[in-house]
């Protein structure tokens, strides 16, 4: 098979998007480094058709034993920022990653602030 | 002013692209997920026209005060995978962040691979 | 100054991120593709910080005259999914392209499309 | 099933990441706006996981018709910024689209660009 040049495979690799509100947001949500780079390998497994990486996989791209990226899941799951849908395809059962709690705790996030900011700007503008 | 409705602020926020290549190998680089994540906050604001965010700027968006911050910047500097450009308009110095030197590391450890890759491919066919 | 070896050119200009469900429903929201190509083209100008590019700028990245990306523009403007808003700045007035008509448009579409399964369901179910 | 609020249908298709320097460039290779949406309809499916997409499914998404649909991907054939990759696997033929052709045809055009300014800025130097 013809090999390609370095340059190729960076583009055939893709690129993966992050949405800047994450990146802006997720210290105020009790979220440090480690945990969000776990949520963005994992919302990179999910694009790329795997929905329910293992601590090894994880493991592999990443300065973490598997352990210990089981236990960083796992308190993301606590968290309330991860979750695991299930289901069933022919009596097999089917596990996979769900970040629809993240986008939703970071959309409520949005939705205080803003209800925040309108109260200020009502009660500024009764005085 | 009208307010926007926080699906429409997520939008407006807009993306990060982050290349597929940064998060399968970052580890292989000697880079951990407090400095990949620091990469990926500069990589956020050259993209949005701020081209040398302070400490104290990216300590606003991370779980680390603007000293640690500095300290990271440091070691990334050191690890030859972050550089400072320097120009000068009208006399004013003025500085920013590159992550040149990060794809250049990243694109020489692809060309590695694949010459590896050929060479072994080579000795197998010889025998 | 060092001239950049092509691909690095290649990453600094970056990538542009277009919503999956744009491409999926502009022809259902009676764009065509020079028209949908046009909006790709502002949405881009917009996230690199120009926010109200001239049918001349349009036209250098286009295969359409200056006057014919005006008239396109127009048909947007008039089919609602193209907004201008506008500002003063110490009695400068500035006007910017908006893109929140286009994503209000294809939002309404998801919910009524929602709303029609959702009825469907419920009729099927009291049969 | 439960179902999903609109916007987090909009998060869950996620985004499409298109290289600014093929919007940019893409007129210059002699290719209009029909046929690069048709490039990035191929793209998006491509990077979906369906790499050989027929007229039929990129008419859906399109205002063209399956045979309009088919003549342009005949059109970026002969151009030379589509490919088709051929493998077998267990005797079943398979085929692909491949859009290295156009990533090839793009470097190759900042390629000449760069050795064209290098000459002129030699040239210049000289006088």
């Amino acid at each position: 098979m013809e090999q390609s040049i370095p340059w190729q495979q960076w583009i055939k690799e893709g690129q993966v998007s992050i949405p800047a509100i994450l990146l802006k947001n997720y210290s105020l949500l009790g979220i440090n480094e480690t945990e969000c780079m776990m949520l963005i390998h994992i919302h990179t497994y999910i694009e790329k058709g795997n929905s329910f990486p293992t601590p090894e996989e994880l493991s592999n791209r990443m300065t973490l034993s598997a352990s210990e990226c089981f236990s960083v899941i796992q308190k993301l799951l606590k968290k309330g920022v991860l979750g695991i849908d299930q289901s069933s395809v022919k009596d097999v059962r089917e596990e996979s990653y769900s970040l629809l709690p993240l986008w939703n705790t970071l959309m409520n996030k949005l939705i205080k602030e803003q209800q925040h900011e309108k109260l200020t700007n009502t009660l500024q503008a009764q005085t």
